[in-house]
């Protein structure tokens, strides 16, 4: 494995982890190294896994072709991406659309001071549904473009259910509203809320004696998060939680309509269907470490995102394979 | 439109015809000229179109930032790409997959020679699902992946009715299996010959006194094109044939399915359904025309597929609305 592709993983939490086992499904990369912020010896990392702490990361300059960042959470990313870029190429998931230009011109900035490849927000959204967005907006312009996320996991909305007083578990699934779905792939251009475009489904369970009218309340009236869509709540026992809300499923669908000619109707779509969200995700930030490595050994150098990458630089196929059998 | 994208459009059928219509949709591109193997003179264009025979094709070098060849079939493909690469950069949709590693590298060195970029198989498949068959593969390693085309119209097959005896008018309609595809979409990789994945549903208008049994088994044992699929034929008269089926309706399916992890399922799809076929096609080209105009402003020159270009060359947005917009 000695002209494999040598990766670092900075954070080991459900996106980390996964990561460290899709690497084995390419046979060009290999893991070399977990960084943590935390005690690296604590780490609960695969058998053979090296770690080392994020404080040590200049040590390990020109032994990694990549890193892949797996920030906990939006504002890990910002500094962690500076710390990083300074001595490998990274490939990173930022997924606070808003901040993405900043944290592309902070980055790029960065990448070009340390002459490494960073190529940031590449999951699935942003990411592949931002490939979508593009392409079709690209081929049917003056087109109508819709992403509906889900059925599965928002994180985000579990957490805030959880900092309720009484609820000891919850898992909310975004579900996207089947009626508006199809109103957009029959090309009605319909104008949808978000609350309109996605309900969102609950499962809590209660601490003994809580008051669950008070919980059901609390959770629609939460601003931004819940008030506006159709909310379901269901409380189910601990046991039936465990047994079936344990899965990080998601997926969703991007759809854009446009006409042709004398109106004819044109549809695109690309949708997802994802049993592990994290898994997914990882597997798409592999694919785009082979393309930053690829860029780097070229000798370019800064930010990218999905956008910027030629498709080919993905495949550990040969460019005479790619014509042949994916063409 | 000073800056705008000179485009020359080669072959005027149903293809070209399309793009001369959708050339207006985009308001960075203009197009130039028509070239037609026939006499201009004689061909049905727009008022305001302009038509030359191909044999002056040199008298418009450097009058052009691009050619569309819309070539009839797939043998007009290789002469007509020679011709006009020598003047001009070109996309075309040549789509006889077993024969692109060929005419990429006939295109390539000759776009080389030439200093020109020839953009090679960009329509949707090849092209669109092309992409997605690299971008799934590349993303879950070891999955399976699946292409599925219609409802709608083959052309090829639709000839080969034509050609028989006693047929007067007559129409193909490839259709997927629908238990094929959901056989794919759960995942369940099931090994599946041409004849399972898609039926055929032919319109027939037959002569008067026609032996309509013998037509049948004609289209129904024809080697190749019929035998070993589902084929429905229906004879209807003339005015049903006529009101019904004059629109070249498309689409498919490319489904990829893999695992991660312990098994967990992960589905990727893109679709098309598309009310015209030419004018998608001809769409697809057109975004294309952009990418071969910006790469060749760079210096570059050889042939490319949709595998080689970084999507961001398709828009006509700037790269920092783009950020903004779309990631």
């Amino acid at each position: 494995m000695g002209n494999a592709i040598k990766i670092g993983i900075c954070g080991y939490g459900n996106l980390g982890a996964a990561i460290e086992t899709e690497i084995t499904k390419n046979p060009d990369m290999e893991l070399a190294v977990v960084f943590t912020r935390r005690d690296p010896s604590g780490l609960k990392v695969k058998a053979g896994t090296k770690t080392a702490h994020t404080g040590e990361a200049a040590d390990w300059k020109s032994k990694l072709d990549a890193v892949i960042l797996c920030g906990g959470s939006a504002t890990d990313f910002p500094a962690m991406g500076l710390d990083f870029i300074k001595y490998f190429n990274t490939v990173d998931s930022f997924d606070n659309h808003d901040k993405i230009p900043g944290y592309y011109e902070s980055m790029d900035a960065a990448a070009k001071a340390a002459g490494n490849i960073s190529i940031i927000s590449a999951g699935w959204d942003p990411g592949l549904f931002s490939l979508l967005r593009l392409y079709s907006g690209a081929i049917l312009p003056g087109g109508h473009t819709y992403t509906f996320w889900g059925y599965g996991v928002s994180q985000g909305h579990s957490d805030a259910i959880r900092r309720i007083e009484g609820v000891e578990k919850a898992i909310q699934y975004t579900a996207p509203v089947a009626a508006a779905v199809d109103s957009v792939r029959r090309g009605e251009n319909p104008e949808l809320s978000a609350g309109q475009k996605h309900a969102r489904i609950c499962y809590v369970t209660a601490a003994p004696g809580a008051d669950t009218d008070k919980i059901i309340n609390e959770i629609k009236t939460m601003p931004y998060y819940f008030a506006g869509y159709d909310v379901t709540v269901n409380f189910i026992s601990s046991d039936e939680f465990d047994e079936k809300h344990g899965r990080l499923t998601h997926g969703g669908n991007v759809i854009h309509t446009g006409r042709t000619g004398d109106g004819n109707s044109q549809v695109m779509e690309l949708s997802l269907k994802l049993d592990s969200n994290p898994e997914f995700t990882g597997s798409v930030m592999l694919a785009y470490v082979r393309a930053a490595h690829r860029l780097s050994a070229k000798g370019e150098s800064g930010a990218r995102t999905v956008l910027d990458i030629p498709p080919a630089l993905l495949s550990c196929m040969d460019y005479s394979e790619l014509l042949k059998k994916l063409v």
